[in-house]
Parts: C-alpha cells; sequence; structure tokens
C-alpha cells in the first residue's frame, strides 16, 4: 500500500540523497520526484558547479563517492593533478568525470538550456528513474551572515572556511523572483504527501520552502500529509554545520529544535532513536512523532528508514 | 656566431611552433622570444582557449603531440569521454591534461592576471627556457570574411567549418586598442633579427604585425633584420589553409605570393628547394633569398632549419 504513495521529497546534499536513493528502493519511479536546493550553486573555473542536485543524482544513480560525500566514484584526477602541476590546485577538488557534468551542464546553460532541462537529461543518462528537480530554473545565491567575515556565499563559509565562522542569519539573493522550476508545483499537487530529507533546515530546506511561498497551499493544507526527518541526531549533525548552526542561532541543537523550526509546515516528524526522550514534547507541538533508526549507514539503512517514512505517512490521519 | 644572435620569432600554430622549436633548439635561453598570435583565441565551454600559444609553449616543451599537430602527448580522454556519455562532446577535442591548461589560465585571467605573465608562469612549470609573448594581454578576434557565410569567428572558419568558405577578407577586432603585451616591444628593439615563421601570413602573422603599427620603426629598420620562412612550398601549405587564402583572394599560392605579401617588411626570405626557381624574382623584390629544405618533419629538419635561417641573417648584410 505505501508504495503507491506519491511522494515529493525535499533533499539538499548527502543526507538528502540518502534518504531520496531509499524512496527510489521503495517506489516506482514515476511516484517519486525530488526537488533539490540549488541556493548552493556557484561558479568556479568559469563553470556552474550544482553541489546539491549533484549529490542527490550521483546517489540515485549509484555514481556517488561513498566515501567523501560528494563527486563520483571510480574516479580519476587527471585534470587536477595537472591543474597542481600550474599551480591551480586549490580548495575546490573536482574529478575528471565530474568535470565533464560541471562542462556540459555549463555549455548547455550558456546556450540557454533551462537547469531543469539540463537535469532531467542527465538523469536519462545516468538511469535515474525517480524525477529529480532543481528548486528553480533561475539563480538563487545563499548567502551565510557571519560574525568574523560578514556576509560569505555558501561554498566560501562552507568549503573555504570550513564552516568556522559564526552564523547570525541567513539570506537568500534571488529567492524573491525565483519561480519553482517546471514541474515543481504540477508534482507536489500530485503528492500524497512531502518528506523534508534529513537535510540542513537553514540553507537546503528553507530555500526550497522560500521559492514555494507563493503557493501558500502546497506545503501544507489540501490534505497532503508533510513529513520531515530529523537531521539532528543525540545533538549532532551526520554531516554539515546544521547543529552549530542552530547553537550558533541561540537553539539548543536537537530533533525538537527541528521540528520546533518546521512546526508551521509539518504534521508528522521523524527522529532518532537516540532522542525517544523528545517524542513527547514533539508530540505537544501538535507533530505526531516516529521514533526510528535514522542514521545511514548502508544501503539497507536507507531503505529502512524510506519504508519507515512511507509506513508513517499511511498512518497519519 | 650565428648562436650569440638575438632572434625574436614570430608566430602562429604549428609550422611556427616547430621553427621556434628549432631556434630554441639553437640559440640560449634567453635569446630568443617568441610572439605569438592570439587572435584565434576564443572562448568554448566558458573557458579561454588559446591555440597558437598553447601549441607553441607546448611544442618548446617537448608536450606537443607530434600526430594531432594540437594538444599534448600522452594526453588521457576521461571529460571528453564522460562529454560525450552527457551528449556533449562536440567539435572541439580537448584532452584532460590540456583542459587543466584552459581551466586554469582562465581562472588566471578572471582573476586578473593579464595573459603575458600566464604564459610566463606556464612557461616555468614546463621548463620552456625562451621567452613566448602573446601578442597583445588585450582581446582581439581574427575574424574570416566569408562568401557563404558573411563574418566567421576564425575558430568557427577553421575547425567548425574545416576551411571550406571562401574567403574574401579579414578583420581583427580590437586590434586598433590592443596593446602590444609587456616585453614585445622590449624585445625587439634588443633583437638583431625578426623571423617570421612559416605560419599563415593573413591569420598569424598579420595580426601580430598589426599591434606593432604604432611603433613603425620595430618591424623595419634601426639596422634590425627580417626574415621570413615561406610557409607555403610547391604551391601548398604543409597544414592550413594559407594557399587556399591565397587562391580565393586573387593570388597564386606560391612562395613568391607570400615574399610580395611581406616585401615591405622583410629584407630576407627562406625558401624550399622545391620554389627555387622562385628565388630570381624574389631578389628581383629587393629581397635576399634564401632556398633550402623547410619541410619539418623530425625534430632534426626544426634544428637543420633554424641553422640554415642564423646563417642566412648573419650572411644578410
Amino acid at each position: 500500500m505505501e508504495n503507491s504513495l506519491k511522494i515529493v521529497a525535499l533533499a539538499g546534499g548527502v543526507g538528502g540523497a540518502k534518504l531520496a536513493d531509499g524512496l527510489a528502493r521503495c517506489l516506482p519511479p514515476q511516484n517519486l520526484t525530488v526537488i533539490v536546493n540549488t541556493g548552493d550553486d556557484f561558479e568556479h573555473w568559469g563553470l556552474k558547479i550544482c553541489p546539491d542536485l549533484d549529490t542527490v543524482c550521483y546517489t540515485l544513480a549509484g555514481l556517488a563517492n561513498p566515501e567523501t560525500g560528494w563527486g563520483r566514484t571510480g574516479e580519476s584526477w587527471q585534470v587536477f593533478d595537472h591543474l597542481r602541476q600550474l599551480g591551480g590546485a586549490d580548495w575546490f577538488h573536482i574529478g575528471d568525470k565530474d568535470l565533464a557534468t560541471h562542462l556540459e551542464r555549463t555549455r548547455r546553460l550558456k546556450a540557454g538550456q533551462p537547469l531543469s532541462q539540463v537535469v532531467r537529461d542527465f538523469c536519462r543518462t545516468w538511469g535515474v528513474g525517480a524525477t529529480v528537480l532543481p528548486m528553480t530554473d533561475q539563480s538563487v545565491a545563499t548567502i551565510v551572515q557571519t560574525v568574523e567575515f560578514g556576509e560569505l556565499p555558501f561554498q566560501e563559509y562552507f568549503v573555504h572556511q570550513r564552516c568556522e565562522p559564526t552564523v547570525k542569519g541567513f539570506r537568500f539573493d534571488g529567492i524573491e523572483i525565483a519561480q519553482p522550476a517546471p514541474g515543481v508545483v504540477e508534482a507536489i499537487h500530485a503528492a500524497d504527501a512531502l518528506v523534508f530529507c534529513p537535510s540542513n533546515p537553514w540553507v537546503s530546506i528553507d530555500p526550497i520552502l522560500r521559492t514555494l511561498t507563493p503557493y501558500p497551499s502546497l506545503s501544507k493544507g489540501e490534505g497532503r500529509k508533510v513529513v520531515a526527518v530529523s537531521p539532528i541526531i543525540g545533538g549532532q549533525t551526520v554531516k554539515g554545520p546544521a547543529a552549530k548552526m542552530f547553537a550558533e542561532l541561540g537553539m539548543e541543537p536537537s530533533a525538537l529544535a527541528v521540528a520546533k523550526h518546521y512546526r508551521e509546515s509539518i504534521s508528522g516528524f521523524v527522529l532518532d532513536t537516540v532522542d525517544a526522550h523528545l517524542a513527547d514534547e514533539i508530540q505537544k507541538l501538535g507533530i505526531r512523532p516516529l521514533v526510528t533508526k535514522t542514521l545511514m549507514k548502508s544501503l539497507e539503512d536507507r531503505q529502512h528508514l524510506a519504508e519507515d517514512v512511507l509506513n508513517f505517512i499511511v498512518r497519519i490521519v
């Protein structure tokens, strides 16, 4: 029964990609649409880089490098090695196969193709069955407002500064005029439920939700269920700065803090067994909790969590 | 004696690079400066590509692919192969090592480094002893005026259209405001002789000379000898469309036509033994001819031709 659900998943990078992959292992391809954050996108070496889109697509295609959390498996490094010889190897590592993605995407975008079409074509090549959509075809830039350096473009904060600066807030350049990519609104209308994957609430899920603000009925109401999976387990994130961001913004980092952050949008919340003691407080927020194993170390973990989420969606009234 | 000469060579792509390499095998590094055409430079995949500069630098460094006439030896094709999978492999083939050059050059140019500095740094990395200079740090674009397609950017004419359109003339976009790159004027002032390498007179040597028009004393006079080596042998070019261009512009393609083209600039002209019968006519133009073997098939051929050119320069009064 749960595999006849039509699901729209909202995802950022690694954690989001893993649950999206779990969902793809449970659902027929036509029943899953993944909407991916593009606020982290940036230019490097004149190339358009879309870290979250690539992580999601590579993961769904089985091409992702499981060790790094970025880039591709079986990668080669000819270009990067020769860049290093020329003094040009820097903080952003790009393998040869990955580079082909960036080059061809950049070429197509310059030729006027919308990003959503590029992603669709690439997914067909890579054998990705689910529909993957960028949140928007327009340019949105996540800006991290920091104590030490003022405003930093996301990748500058994330990769170059290693998330060390203290966060004061966020700004999403261009979000006001960004339209949801073609297919986003239709997919949500057709969906039984939205799933907020265990991605960073501040810089992965929020920008996606912000692109939907012109459509207030989409992210809640209309009988559509919305379930979020906590990216914070035992007060920490598996990967990335979400917990640090909560703390720096004055909130104790926890699954509860995540549930509160999403309280206006969600009807169900999935938290890890180590955080079971928070379930009652989440229930008091008017949000149905599901306590289960959320850490995804193996492909089986992804599928089990996805099954739990889908069964949970069926059970939510 | 001839290896104490200070030489400035003007060069385009393969033929020019070969003679420049021959000269580098005869002269101490500090005695050779190669000024390279940049009118063929273009953007592809958002990258700045400088075909003649790369051919000259790779050739001088011993890194050039001897079979293709472009690109590098021992090249790998990971990026290109994956581009092909994504439907993006097109008319312009770039190997992995070569791509590193374009990426790092593009990065540096965007960061504000002048092209001449990029070339100097790359040459140091590649172990090129001679000084290689772009003709200018500004952007100049060679436009081929054709009967069939009107104006075509050079690479569009050369690679994509395979030199098939009929040529009516040439235009060098930006040449009026282009300054010689730092070091060009100084090198010519210090030189005993200029050598026009066996490159295309219309689209390789002419643009370089055009950047020098604000300095009319440079390309002749001041006791400096100027010697050109014919790129046309037996009415044909070894590589490239120079002969076809002469014909389409209404001149019988020959070493004599090349000598006439350069007559205002040169005091000596080197032509192949198969064209020995043209030596008298060249002499009648007031240009001293040297008949010798000019076809460069081997590294030894390059060095022999360079030795002949240098000895010729010493003998010219």
